[in-house]
């Protein structure tokens, strides 16, 4: 059984489009945040403290999808409900489920790989294979 | 040969994360801005207009995907070509290329629909088929 | 005595930039989700509501201005206590100060008129006396 | 005579909240993006090779204020004006003046410093004494 985090977040009026609705990229932006507070809450350090530990900047996204069925509006309070569905040799599959009350609104996934500044290319990043004890704190 | 327009972006500062590179969301804010300005180029009307005229309040999502092969930083150009994969009865998929130079960065899809308020609950909204004149402008 | 109203955020990675601070822009977005929790913890209804039943789209703003004193970053959990500084004729003023724990790390102030959709230009906004009625729940 | 710089941004969708307008943090936004762009028009280096370099992390914000005069929407190309409207000891102000065409729409203060990583502690940031270099360039 994996473990699984719910981070709440009340809709702000800033949040949503001229349509009234939620502007969808937030979503997105709502799956990271959900991502950071899951680490969080498994005791994984702050990527600052790791990057300047281990040299991880973070864990960037090599895709990203989600399936819009609900809307929502400002007011309206979430709740992302984050767990881990598939541990790769290099990446991880970050699944989250997004709920108003019991409505499922929005569904998505994330794979996501650990990955440190390019040595040999500052301004860019690379992937590292999974650090075994992150992944053991998250399991 | 369907139609394709290209938005260029140069990205900002606030863009980008901690990480130093963008924001995943912003892709999709982007995916969204090329949509309308795809839109734009064909001559359909503004959303606020077509609110008015016919209830059109927009074209929300149903879903939405990338996939992220390089990373981008602040200062880097992009271009964001965008073209309409697919048309379906009720929705329709617009497919996102984005390109620093000659280098792929992103590419995503969308998939979308039509809507206007839910007459039953104007604060919910509703698909419509895609309309015939404003799909015969976009090919 | 003014009511006051306190509303907390734990910064996110995506509210910071490449400084690793928070984009300073993201203040003033709190502070307009603050001046709504102000509002809702005040019993005013939501904007659309008050759309719907008076026109009323919500609170523009006149002026904005903020004093950054201290930097936070993500991971830090912020509480944003808002208040109404003055009311005039057709404005008022609403006072913030961002604490982390007894820091003070951002004090600013909002003027705000009430507005409704401009009857000769329906994309343009204009300003309307104060609600009496809107400024008692607030008092 | 200062120098001063035009930065051009064509309102998207999702810039504007459900009243229809910019949501005004945006503005802020923009202000700095455009500050951005002034440094780069006169040769000053991004900020990541300043870190690099001489561990100028970038020009993070003493105080901003702006008075908003006209409000915009999606679609609307706008003008961001900025120059520099005077330089102090250890800080200096940028002016911004947002247009539509003929139309002022925002203007705009930001006050700023130069910055370094705080060496006694590395997660706050530190204001060091305006670069002779650097505003010689602006100059």
């Amino acid at each position: 059984m994996s473990r699984s985090n719910v981070h709440s977040h009340r809709v702000a009026f800033s949040d949503c489009d001229p349509a009234q609705i939620v502007f969808y990229a937030n979503y997105f932006k709502w799956f990271d945040t959900a991502c950071f507070e899951f680490f969080w809450a498994c005791g994984v350090p702050a990527w600052r403290e790791l990057t300047a530990s281990r040299g991880i900047i973070g864990t960037p996204l090599v895709n990203a999808a989600a399936k819009f069925m609900n809307s929502a509006t400002y007011g309206d309070m979430l709740d992302i409900e984050t767990s881990i569905a598939e541990w790769r040799n290099k990446s991880f599959v970050m699944r989250h489920v997004i709920r108003r009350g019991d409505t499922v609104l929005v569904e998505g996934e994330e794979t996501r790989v650990f990955a440190i500044k390019d040595p040999e290319n500052p301004e860019r990043i690379k992937a590292i294979p999974i650090p075994a004890d992150l992944r053991a704190s998250c399991e």
